[in-house]
C-alpha cells in the first residue's frame, strides 16, 4: 500500500512525492524501496504487487525496477486502505486465487529485519492454512497518542498467534498509559495477511456495496481493460479503512505481536527519535552551526549551510522553494500549516 | 567610500557582494546606487569618485553606468577609510587640486533627502572657503552604543557650524544616555567635507608615514601607473580610520548638524527597524505565514515560502547556499557566526 498522499512532511513530502517515496531516514533508501527490500529476499519479484495513486505510477517502477508496470495497480484517486485492498485482492483472484496476502504500508521503519522475517513467516503460514484475518502487533514501549490498539485474548495453541479482544482507535494520553500498563495491548501495524479467498469473502460480507463495484469489472482484472473499470468504479467506493470496515467487526480475527522495532514514522517529532544526533540533541549530517540550539531536528538541502542560535525543540526544515521552522511537539499543527498556505498562497507549494 | 568588506549582513552579504552594492531595504536600489542618486543633482557625473575594492570594481561600474573606469579607485586590499581618503585627495591633487571634497559612507540610509541636501551645501560652502575639516553630524533620538558621538562646541557666528570640543567612540549603555539626555553630543554620521589641500595637509602633519608613501607615486596619480603605484604601496599604508588618524588630532575641525533620519543600517537589528511590517511587528514583502510569531526580520529568496511558528524576535534570513536563524537581539554575534563558520566549513559560504 503505497497510496498517501501524505503532506505531514511537508515542506520535504510534496502531493507530488509524498513520504513513501522519500528517503525520509536519510538511509540512501526511500520507504518504498526498504520495504520491498525487507520481503524481497523471501517473496519473489513477481509476486508483488504496488497499490498507489495514478500520479506516483512512475515513481514507483523508478524506484522497483524489479517490477512491471502491471504490477503496479494505480489508484486514480484514494478511497483509504479497505478500497485498495480490495482492488488487490480482486485482481489475485483473477490472477492467483490461492494466494496468502501479506498486506503492507510502504511507509513505516523496521528496525530489526530478522525478527520481523520470523514474525512475518509464522503469521502467513497461520493464515494460508487457516479462515483467518491476521494481523501484526507491536508490543508498545510508550503510551503513544498517534496508533491504534489491539486488545490481545486468548492465545491459539503453541502458533505465536492470538485471538483479538478488540481494535481500539487512537486513545487519549490517560487510556494509551492504561493501555500500556496492562500489558494485553498491542500497537496495531497495520500490517495484514489472510489467503485471498477469505478476504474477498468478508469484503462481500462487510462492505457489499464496495464488493459489488470490484465484481461487476470481474472480466477486467489482468486485461488492458483493467484500468478503465477501475476509474469507472474506483469514485463510486467509499473511503475507509480496513481496520474500520472488517477487523473490527469479523470474528475470525488473529493477531501475531512481536518485537521487531516498529513506527509508522507519522510526523516530524517521531522521525527526530530516529535519526542519528550531536551532543546537543540536534540531529547530524546537515551543514550546520549552532549556538545555544538543542533538540532540534535540522533538514537542508544538499551542500547548504544553517547557522542557527536560539532555538530549542524545533523543527528546521529547508527545500529549495519552502522553509519551515516550527516547534518539535506541536506535530498536529502541520495539517494547520498545509491549511493556511492553501488558503494565503494557493496549491504550489503543497 | 565604497570599500567595506562587510559580512554583518550574512548570508545576504557576501565577501564577494558586500551590502553597499545590495539592496538591503527592498527599495530597488543598492546602497550604493541610492547614495550616487542622493548627490547627483547637485554633483556633476564626472566629479564622483569611488573608492572600492578590486576585486568589486566591476560591480562598481555596473550600478553606476555614469561613471567612467578611471573614477573607480580600486583597492588592492582594505586599509580603513584615512588610507582610502588619502588615495582619493592624492589623485584630486593630480586632477582637480581646488576641489572641494564631500567624503562619504556609500552604505548609510538618509531618509529626507531634501534636509540633507541642504545641510550638505552649506557644509561645503563652509568647508570651500574655510581652512576647516567639516564633520556632519545627525541629533541623536536614541541612546545608541553602536555610534561615535561628537561633543559640539561653539557656534561659528550664522553659518549652522559648531566647534568640535571632542570625539568619543562608541560608548556604553549609560554613557551613551548621558549624551543623549545632555543635549550637545551628536552621532558622527561619517561624512566629512574639506578642500582637498586642507586634508592633503594634515595628513602629512598627523599621518606622515602614510603621505609619504602616497607622495612616492606623485607622477602616478591620473596616469596608467597609478593601479601598478597602488598596488605597490598600499600594504605599506596603516589601516586606520579618518577618525583616529586626523579628525580626533587635528585643531580645525567643525561640525554642522541636521536631522534627515539617518543610519549606518549596521546590523540586521537596525535594518529591521527601517523595513515595513506587519500587525505582529513582523517584516513585509515575503511569502511568509506565520503562527504565534512577532516581531521577527523575514528575507526569503524571490518565490520561496516561510512557514513559521512560535518565533519572537528571530532573523529569519534565507539564501540559496545558507540559512540563518537567530534572535534579532544579540546583534555582534554575526562576527562569531562567521568566525565558527569559517573554524568549521571554510570560506565557502563567507
Amino acid at each position: 500500500m503505497a497510496g498517501g498522499g501524505g503532506t505531514r512532511f511537508w515542506p520535504v513530502s510534496r502531493t507530488s512525492r509524498p513520504k513513501q517515496f522519500l528517503d525520509m531516514l536519510g538511509t540512501g533508501k526511500t520507504f518504498l524501496r526498504s520495504t520491498f527490500e525487507r520481503f524481497a529476499p523471501f517473496i519473489p519479484a513477481e509476486n508483488f504487487l504496488v497499490v498507489t495513486n495514478a500520479a506516483h505510477k512512475q515513481l514507483a517502477l523508478e524506484q522497483l525496477p524489479e517490477l512491471t508496470e502491471r504490477q503496479i495497480l494505480a489508484e486514480p484517486l484514494g478511497r483509504n486502505t479497505a478500497t485498495c485492498i480490495a482492488y488487490a485482492a480482486f485482481r489475485l483472484q483473477a490472477t492467483a486465487p490461492d494466494a496468502t496476502m501479506i498486506v503492507t504500508p510502504a511507509d513505516h521503519l523496521i528496525l530489526n529485519e530478522h525478527v520481523f522475517r520470523e514474525v512475518v513467516e509464522e503469521a502467513a503460514e497461520f493464515a494460508g492454512s487457516h479462515d483467518a484475518l491476521v494481523t501484526i502487533g507491536v508490543h508498545p514501549t510508550r503510551p503513544a497518542t498517534g496508533y491504534g490498539y489491539i486488545q490481545t485474548g486468548k492465545p491459539v495453541g503453541n502458533s505465536g498467534m492470538h485471538q483479538v479482544r478488540t481494535f481500539v482507535e487512537k486513545p487519549n494520553a490517560e487510556m494509551a498509559q492504561t493501555f500500556l500498563q496492562s500489558g494485553d495491548f498491542v500497537w496495531n501495524s497495520g500490517i495484514f495477511l489472510w489467503q485471498t479467498g477469505v478476504i474477498l469473502r468478508e469484503l462481500e460480507k462487510l462492505m457489499p456495496d464496495t464488493y459489488q463495484l470490484f465484481r461487476s469489472a470481474d472480466a477486467a482484472y489482468g486485461t488492458p481493460e483493467e484500468s478503465d473499470a477501475i476509474a469507472r468504479l474506483y469514485p463510486e467506493c467509499r473511503g475507509i479503512s480496513i481496520d474500520y470496515a472488517v477487523m473490527e467487526k469479523a470474528d475470525n480475527v488473529y493477531v501475531r505481536c512481536g518485537d521487531f522495532g516498529w513506527s509508522d514514522i507519522g510526523t516530524w517529532g517521531s522521525l527526530y527519535d530516529y535519526l542519528p544526533k550531536d551532543d546537543a540533541g540536534n540531529t547530524a549530517g546537515c551543514e550546520a552551526v549552532t549556538f545555544d540550539t538543542t533538540g532540534c531536528l535540522i533538514r537542508m538541502p544538499e551542500g547548504k549551510l544553517a547557522v542557527l542560535e536560539g532555538l530549542s525543540d524545533f523543527i528546521i526544515v529547508d527545500t529549495p522553494d519552502a522553509l519551515l521552522v516550527c516547534p518539535k511537539g506541536n506535530e498536529q499543527n502541520i495539517k494547520r500549516f498545509i491549511d493556511a498556505i492553501k488558503f494565503h498562497k494557493g496549491e504550489r507549494h503543497i
